[in-house]
Order: C-alpha cells, then structure tokens, then sequence
C-alpha cells in the first residue's frame, strides 16, 4: 500500500498535469473547516453540505438547514454560524443539514472528490478514527490532501497529516513517499499538538480576529470518532455523512 | 525581514495568483541541479547558462562551451555531460562557459527570475555562503524555493531549505513563515544530511540508474564558496556567475 502527503493541493501545469487523486483522500484543514466538519456531525447533523461558493450556499436555505461558513475568519451576511468549531460543539444539530462554505477546506475537498474514490474530512479531533476509516476503504493508496492557505503550506496542516500517517504506520505496511516522510518528521519534533498549531498562520489569523479558543480546541486529538466521508453531489455541493 | 520557504514552486491558480518572488530568492534542486551548478562554477566555469529547453541548450553550443544537463537521470543526446556534481568535480572548465539543462531545477529557476531581483542558486555544498550572500543582497524578504520532483515535495530540498534557514537565522532577524518552519523542523530532526537525501525520491531515482555516489557528494555541507548569482538573459537562457 501506498501513501503520500501532499503538503499543498496540486493542480499541476498546462504541461504537468497533477496526479489525480484516484483511491483513498484525507483532506486536512484541521484551523478549522475539518475540524469544524467533524464537530457538526458529532453533534447530530444528518448531512454537511460543503459549497464552494456563498451563493451556492445561500441557495440551499431551508428548513431544517443550518448555513454556516467564513471569509477572512468570519461568518459571510446571512450565514447562520461562523466556521467556529467550538461553537459548533456547544449545539445540537439533531435532524438538521448543516452547509458549509469556507476557502480552503472547501477547495481541497472539491479537487478530492473530482477523481477520488473515497473522501474523507480528517482532523486531529477524528484523526484514529479517520485513519482507520481510510485504511477500511483504500485498496492501494492513501493521500493526504493538506488544504493549506491560500497556496501557502500550513504547519497546521502538515503536523496534523505526520498524526494521520503515524497512525496509518500502526495499522499496516506502507511505501511513504517524501511527503509523508516531511509531515512524520514535523509530527516527531513537536510532543505537544497546541505547539505547532498555535505557531501556525492560520492560528495567528485567528487570534487576530479573537477567535484563539478555538485553536486549543482544534489541538484535541483522536476525541471524536465522527468521519466525514463522501456520499454523493447535490448540485454543486459535496454531500459529506 | 521576512524568510519564507516555498516547499512547492509557487504556480498560483487562474482564480489564485502566486505571490510573486519580488526580492531575493534562493533557488533549491540540491539533488543534483543546483550542486552541479555550484560544482561548475568552482571547477573554473566563467559562467552558467541555465536553459529551459534541449533546443535552446543545443544552440548554445561553441568553442569553449560545455553542454550538460539531464532528462530522466541521464545526459541527452548530444550533450557533453550529464548532470552529475562528482564528475563535475573531476574536472577543470576554466575558461569555459557551461550550458545546462536540467528539469525541476531549471524550471524553479526560471519562476524567480521572472520576478526576482535577486536570485541565487543554493544547494548543501554552498549552503552558508549562499546564506550569506542572500542576507547581503535582500531589502526585506528572502525565498528559499524548493524545487521538488515534477510537483512534489522533495524531502532533500525542504532539509537543505532548513539548513539555510538555520544559517540565516544566525544572521539576522526573521519573521518566518509556515515554510520555514517546516523546513527547520526537518532539518533539526536528522543529525546527518546523507539521511535524509537518502531517504528521498530524488535518491532513489538516482540509484535506479547506478549514480548513488552523487548522493554523498550532495549531502556535503559547507564545503564551496562558489555561490551562482542570476547576472542576466542571453536569450532564452539564463546567466549564473
């Protein structure tokens, strides 16, 4: 079995086309859409509906629907909740379709889901149990798919990745490709999980906007055994369950 | 100042334009471009042409001129030498021009000069006067930027790209970003540089066609003054001196 980490989504060049995403996908964006993901379904929504763009998103308002999402950190106009997963994890979402828009999260997601046969939302919070769901699913290859920011690698990202493949390691053999040896050894190097997120870019854009409690929040791993993984398109949302 | 590594060349999206490479740029290919590139510069060259195509390589061709570069590991038809720094360093080329056409490395290379306004070749090798020479040259930013394996991330690169932050570091003040970071990480997670290049795919491409001794070569830290500095167009072709 195979498995690569991919430290920013690859969308290759005219003359390099990128390696599509063929078999087994985590994405990561654990500050925060995964961790935020993670955290609806836990709290009882039956769906998420991840939409790139707001409208798409605003055009899926109903009853029993939640709309919730960011840009620059904060909840678009008419948005129900922010992408917070702290204040996700204080509600109940029983019965009800939480849709998410967010940036980077979204993103990767979508490129994952346009040739990847099993997609997976992964985060520190799910991280054994969505470890295990992809080692369930894949037949010969896992990748982890780290969203990154704005086309910029996140610590974040890669030290949450170096948890996914150190727990991927346990479970059985695995050919590791430069990425996943990169993300194991940023894993390695940091005892504590609230080290590397907190220095993280995305963190400090966090704290910029007052929202650092959910930082922490993000640093729990393996609490969780929600797994959000792909079931279908609704339009042009992605249908997670 | 800001330090920022980029484990990817930068390529931007339709929707995403890169940041471009604005100040001083480190370019990174330290298995075998830029070693090589360092290796000539040292064994007398009077200048390197870095050419993107074969074509544009092979019509540089003249007295004094000396054609190398790779496809697949290996010289092209017609070139005179291959890519490898040990035979580079076998030898004397003084007074002779070098041509060299290389994949990853010429084309990361190609990226910062588009941009750049100063760029540097950087590999183990050169690894402090490089440093050195880019905290002379920069206004308020540095890049160091990885060249990687047709767009993946090179676990050879982000190491060498975490010894020359190690070396700026004691240089100067950095803010430095999520890249750097990482790359720091890296390097302070293996106490011997053969490890990881070892353990990279660029390596194991090389042992597949019997140049493993080029690996040791590349791993040697420090030992060249010879720092290859963007000087100018010839062409479609790049001059280092």
């Amino acid at each position: 079995m195979r498995l690569r980490v991919d430290l920013l989504p690859r969308r290759g060049t005219p003359s390099q086309p990128p390696e599509p995403y063929a078999d087994t996908v985590l994405v990561v964006d654990v500050i925060r859409a995964t961790t935020t993901a993670t955290t609806y379904l836990e709290r009882g929504a039956t769906a998420l509906l991840l939409a790139a763009e707001l409208e798409t998103a605003l055009a899926l308002r109903g009853p029993e629907v939640v709309l919730a999402g960011e840009r620059g950190g904060l909840a678009p106009p008419g948005f129900d909740l922010g992408n917070s997963p702290l204040e996700a994890a204080g509600r109940r979402f029983d019965g009800r379709r939480v849709v998410m828009s967010t940036t980077n999260g979204t993103a990767a997601a979508a490129l994952a889901c346009e040739t990847g046969q099993h997609v997976i939302l992964a985060c520190l919070r799910n991280a054994h149990a969505a470890a295990r769901r992809a080692r369930d699913l894949a037949a010969e290859e896992i990748v982890i798919l780290c969203a990154g920011s704005g086309g910029r690698a996140g610590l974040d990202d890669i030290y949450t990745a170096g948890v996914l493949t150190e727990y991927l390691l346990a479970l059985g053999e695995w050919s590791l490709d430069d990425g996943a040896r990169i993300a194991l050894t940023v894993r390695r190097q940091f005892a504590d999980p609230l080290e590397p997120l907190t220095l993280s870019r995305a963190a400090e854009l966090l704290v910029e906007v007052g929202l650092e409690a959910d930082v922490a929040y993000c640093a729990e791993v393996s609490q969780s055994t929600s797994v959000p993984t792909f079931a279908g398109r609704e339009g042009e949302a992605l249908v997670f369950q």
